[in-house]
């Protein structure tokens, strides 16, 4: 197309006869040299991950793939399918479910943990400091620290796996140690409430210098193929219309097993 | 949850305090060992991946993460955000225009090789012969075969590569052989109709034996982060309300650079 | 513009400076002479309605405005809601789950009510030797008749007057007329299955020759102001991210009233 | 159900056997007492309309049935529909498409005067002078009045007839007024702005005493008919996969035409 005719412009792929680039790449490069994680980093940030971010990209997706079914995003998603909707306006009405209060944690916690650090640099304060200024501060604002605590997981086993990873991958920074410095403040104040698993994503990709206003989307993509599973089982398994119980379901798939 | 309280069952993901299980394996186990590809093939089939089948769906993930902003599952995403709505109400935009005529073809392909090949295990034809007599048998009804042909690429590079990884992972099979010989037929008759990516990523689906009912949510996973860009690019780079011209764009993000 | 610049056009509405019209008729004089329910059959059917049929399509979208907060359109657009959703994702969550299961039996009991007439047609037969052929040729091949039986209702007060409407607007012809044979059918089967609000709208739609593939809109028009009053109560009422138990609720608004 | 087994209420539908009311009336005497447009009115307000309200109701409903194929909700569903998107899945991509950007208008334009009339309480200012001290603010501050002016109309039709029928509903009050000193501060500066169409609806809903948060829930109602129009034509019409020019389109439906 002339310059001319041209009223507007992208700069995530260009498309010509026989060539696909993303962010400047050949594709049929990045298929063999990315995992789906590394593609994820490259086309939101614009820039290619190192292998190790791509390798804790794709650990971070995976930690969110699903998480029963009890989420809204899934409830959501049966219901549509329940009706008779197609695949994709279930999984739809799944991800339009993912807002503030369903995985809206990732950015609202890095936004917070970023509030400290820029705290250390204006004030001179450490970590620690920072942390209970700004704790203090929201509790008289009358906001609460997103990404701390979970109804059922006292001890997540996905937020240690992640920060041991990011810590591998050399971008366990600031926001990270921030985390850490809250959860301190909470422990010292006698609410034990570790870090979750929205709170450690939420971290470790402001450590990775996402853009804030993307974060949410990661929780998008990590949980597209659990919402996937979801509607699939529903339209295979279930009688449409039926009355979905939130809580009262159980798991009776595989049994523990071993990788 | 006693047994008599459960009203329904998912055979997905397993939580109990301080651990979640999908399909059986431990999440934090997963995180490390498996690609968030791999992680894909796990919750949707049910089973883990080899190393190279977990490869080829990273690849076959990355092959369908953009296509720029021409489809229209990009648009309506793109018009939604453009109207003030967040980003999981625009992606969501997007993934509801993802059908049977966008990313549907990967279905509909895949069931029409398996027919090919259901075709030479009942006549007893080789598979040249079961293509030709499908092709013929979908001439006289009015249908046509989907997967084959490219708007744009008459040798897409992801193709392929596809089939090349394919090949490595030992999964290119029947069904991939099929969409070969439907190949020859359109060359022989002089329509050089060659598979698309679509039409690969079909064939090597059916080769994974993955359930067909689900292979167009594998588009959906693999767009989710194209989808995601976009909606950050219009959010954040263009004014609201702009009337979207769905030809008149430009790319203007980096140059070509190698991996 | 131009007639050379037009790629493609639309018979709903003229867009001039001053002027809008809707199938033709200036929408200033609309809004004097026809209620919404007139309105909506104009755009939809295309040509003007008479008074009484503009009469009964308020009736027809009145009956389905809303049916408490059980069915899954509410609970789709409530656990929408409830994750922090806009008002237009969490109404666009319940109108994707309006579908064949859910709304669905107004255009399929349209269907098949107009095969009971067609029959007559072909066959000489009257209504309710057609409607016994219809009704034996379903069991046969495993299909059920839409739009009859209530899981509620036994009596739906909500029919009686439709098919009143239906009668003083001098449009209870054919199709409703094989809904009572159908009914009839039922009762002489021993299986005392009343025609439910559904069936009536469809029975009446057909008689007024409404395009079937249109019928089910009417439900979700009719549905949308529901919608728009069960978000907003969720939204204004109820805490996030609450687990919204499908039955245990109760009605606590105001008390029988008479108009 | 006994009370003890509640765990949540709603006030807006009791559904019981053979009876269903609607914020406490019967609805098989709403049917035939109330247009769609009065019962949208008492399902939002809580409270049943005068005649004229109901009136104006449906008029305010009618204006806003549909304005032609350009909307970002219209081009949002068509090209859902484009793709194999289903009627409800399609409505649903143009409902998330009302937002701040589109239909927004009334509800910020409601907020803004009603501004206005709290500036005349608080400060014994008229109108004129209350309109002009917050036009000078939304100034300083870089904000924008919102529903004046039009795109496409100087003197919209559908806003000089709603006034109209607001006077004869007697509820043309404050919020009408303080809008007509908007239009005549925009005079007096010597910017013709007229009210348009979402400011008049805004103007009058705010004088109806409507929740903020449900106004823009009232253009979802109004514009689903429209959207329905738009789908089954781009269904029954077009071709799947079609590129949809959000401009080179003409009308050629029925002509001009008298009511």
């Amino acid at each position: 197309m002339s310059d001319k005719e041209t009223v507007w412009k992208t700069a995530i792929t260009q498309i010509q006869p026989n060539h696909v680039r993303v962010r400047g790449y050949d594709i049929a490069d990045l298929m063999t040299k990315l995992s789906f994680g590394g593609a994820v980093y490259l086309i939101v940030v614009g820039q290619l991950p190192s292998p190790e971010i791509g390798r804790l990209m794709d650990a971070l997706l995976v930690s969110s793939i699903d998480h029963g079914a009890t989420p809204p995003s899934v409830l959501a998603a049966r219901t549509a399918a329940s009706t008779g909707a197609s695949l994709s306006a279930s999984v739809a009405a799944g991800i339009l479910s993912i807002n503030r209060h369903h995985g809206g944690a990732i950015e609202e916690c890095a936004r917070q943990l970023n509030a400290i650090v820029r705290g250390t640099k204006q004030t001179g304060k450490n970590l620690d400091e920072a942390a209970r200024a700004s704790m203090d501060e929201m509790k008289k604002t009358g906001r609460r620290m997103s990404g701390f605590g979970h109804r059922i997981h006292t001890a997540d086993p996905r937020t240690a796996r992640l920060f041991e990873l990011a810590r591998q991958a050399g971008v366990f920074k600031d926001h990270c140690e921030a985390a850490l410095a809250v959860e301190r403040f909470f422990q010292a104040a006698g609410k034990p409430l570790p870090i979750n698993v929205d709170g450690a994503i939420g971290a470790i990709l402001a450590d990775l210098e996402f853009p804030y206003e993307a974060m949410n989307g990661i929780f998008m993509i990590a949980r597209s193929p659990g919402l996937v599973a979801h509607v699939v089982e529903e339209q295979t398994r279930e009688k449409p219309m039926r009355r979905i119980d939130p809580e009262k379901h159980a798991y009776d798939g595989p049994p523990v097993r071993n990788l």
